[in-house]
């Protein structure tokens, strides 16, 4: 910056100590009405802008909170930062995204900048690689509070906002043994994510109430080339299923693309449901049937949790496991 | 925070000054191996971290970009994001995403914020309601550089990096005309953006060359209940069109459902062609023909330009315009 207006330049122009004008510029009851216009005046003039970092040191505080999550290529959060942003504004707060690009060790060097201060709060949804909690006990022992949304880390005792995964992975695959499916599989970013276990323990719990009793279930490869390689080869199975659940989008997109490759219809067969949030969903040939997640609800009662925890120091955020429900959308890629 | 560790502490530990402990964890040559050791022993024992706030005060930089824009609910954006992150991580530096969600008076407050020195460079694409640029002079007078992608400002004098926004529009009419459309309409998302007005220069041109001489520009609302109920009227007026160019993602989606509302088959009674880097466009129903922009490209070249002037002072932004063509891919929304 080209010498950016400070304290000591108006002090120095003004005659007075740099005390003073500190005060005057906060309208102190100290300072009289005369020396409070001048300071202000020239203060205004100059364009005298309070540096934050020095403010910041003051205060100990940055007034930012930091999002950090797994990508925004994903309508889910994309339109959960909504939500944050939405009630970051209201609180007069800077939101900074970090994205991990599902990597653990990003996830790491992320966190352990923010050990030295640089936000005041967390809000955090985990890589798919995140097998440890180690890095996000630190920041917490640190005194900077953390509010997990969506993809949260079980054993670190700190406030959830997650949608009912179990009971919707078993809401869908009930809603594809209905529609007739015999072979069922689960398609699964990550075998490390809370969020997607759940949703798999509720495919596995639909399926034991069945004479089927267990169904297949593959983790995808964050790799779009390799996601594809996997979905195609089970698609071209002798065993191939007739029912999948993607529980993410893109494993969705890419269970259309590679169908349309080996000439299967859709719903005829295979049956397609997926956790999304996609607004075109309905768009699609043929339109996606979907597990539809509050996003911006989620997003929005994070980041108010994790604002009532940095006003009030005896907010208990460990106390805070909210749930939210999800809603089963029924579209032509399941029904016949 | 409670009671981080400061080099003031460690110096007490010690009984050193803290001028020695601060050199001592620079490595400094000035430094006895001994006690250099000692130090950086001691503050790995205490999870020593520099605070960035006074680090910042010292340098004057902050290690950190901002990127302003108007959403990451769309594909151009996200991919952009993308390009930019990889050159700030090769060049050790943060991201910080700030949204406007198209809205002047958000940008304007974002932008006075960075006046306080919060960021050492920003990667902008203004909002689609940006109609003057005082608040982006301001920054760059600063001495805070600005580098604009996609969406520029086109009387701010700094580095752009966009597209081959008129010969886009033009191949995009033009590829309409091959199609056989008489009416074509271009949707628009602003009267103020300047890359929004050159793709409509382009269609204005492709058309200036045919006998229709004319086509209709509709600007539709950034709501979007305002902006479906705008498509609605132009699909069902007497002079309907025949072929629609939409100069961003959100309106091809509008007009999908539009159409499939009032029962209007896409290619056959209405081409559709949309500025768009959604990847599932080949996934819709009809596939959507699309001019495709450089989206990481454009991030990930901006993202250079900004770390070269930061790096070198006598690097002249100004002389920096940047156009990376876009590709247009032709699908069953436009081909009968």
């Amino acid at each position: 910056m080209n010498n950016p207006i400070t304290i000591k330049i108006l002090a120095k122009a003004l005659n007075l100590s740099p005390g003073t004008i500190s005060k005057a510029l906060k309208d102190s009851y100290e300072i009289s009405k005369e020396t409070k216009e001048k300071v202000q005046a020239l203060a205004k003039a100059l364009n005298y802008v309070p540096n934050p970092y020095a403010s910041s040191l003051r205060k100990k505080i940055s007034n930012t909170i930091a999002v950090v999550l797994p990508e925004v290529a994903d309508s889910f959060f994309s339109q959960a930062i909504n939500g944050i942003e939405s009630i970051a504004q209201d609180n007069g707060y800077h939101v900074l995204i970090y994205l991990t690009h599902e990597s653990l060790a990003r996830e790491e060097t992320i966190l352990e900048q923010f050990q030295s201060g640089r936000v005041d709060g967390i809000l955090m949804s985990v890589s798919a690689e995140t097998n440890h909690s180690e890095h996000i006990e630190k920041i917490i022992a640190s005194g900077i509070p953390v509010v997990f949304f969506d993809r949260i880390c079980e054993n670190v005792e700190t406030a959830c906002v997650t949608t009912d995964d179990l009971e919707s992975g078993y809401k869908a695959a009930c809603h594809l043994l209905e529609q007739g499916c015999k072979k069922i599989a689960f398609l699964s970013i990550s075998d490390k994510l809370a969020i997607i276990n759940m949703r798999m323990e509720g495919f596995k719990k639909a399926l034991k109430e069945t004479d089927i009793k267990t169904g297949a279930v593959k983790i995808c490869s964050n790799n779009e080339a390799e996601c594809a390689k996997t979905i195609k080869k089970l698609l071209m199975s002798k065993n191939r299923p007739d029912g999948i659940i993607a529980s993410a989008e893109k494993l969705a997109a890419a269970v259309y693309t590679v169908s349309s490759e080996i000439n299967l219809g859709i719903p005829a067969d295979i049956k397609v449901i997926a956790f999304s949030n996609l607004q075109i969903a309905s768009l699609l040939n043929p339109p996606l049937s979907t597990i539809t997640q509050p996003a911006f609800e989620i997003g929005s009662t994070a980041a108010t949790l994790l604002f009532k925890s940095l006003e009030k120091s005896k907010f208990n955020l460990k106390d805070q496991r909210i749930v939210i429900p999800s809603l089963l959308i029924k579209r032509a890629s399941t029904v016949n």
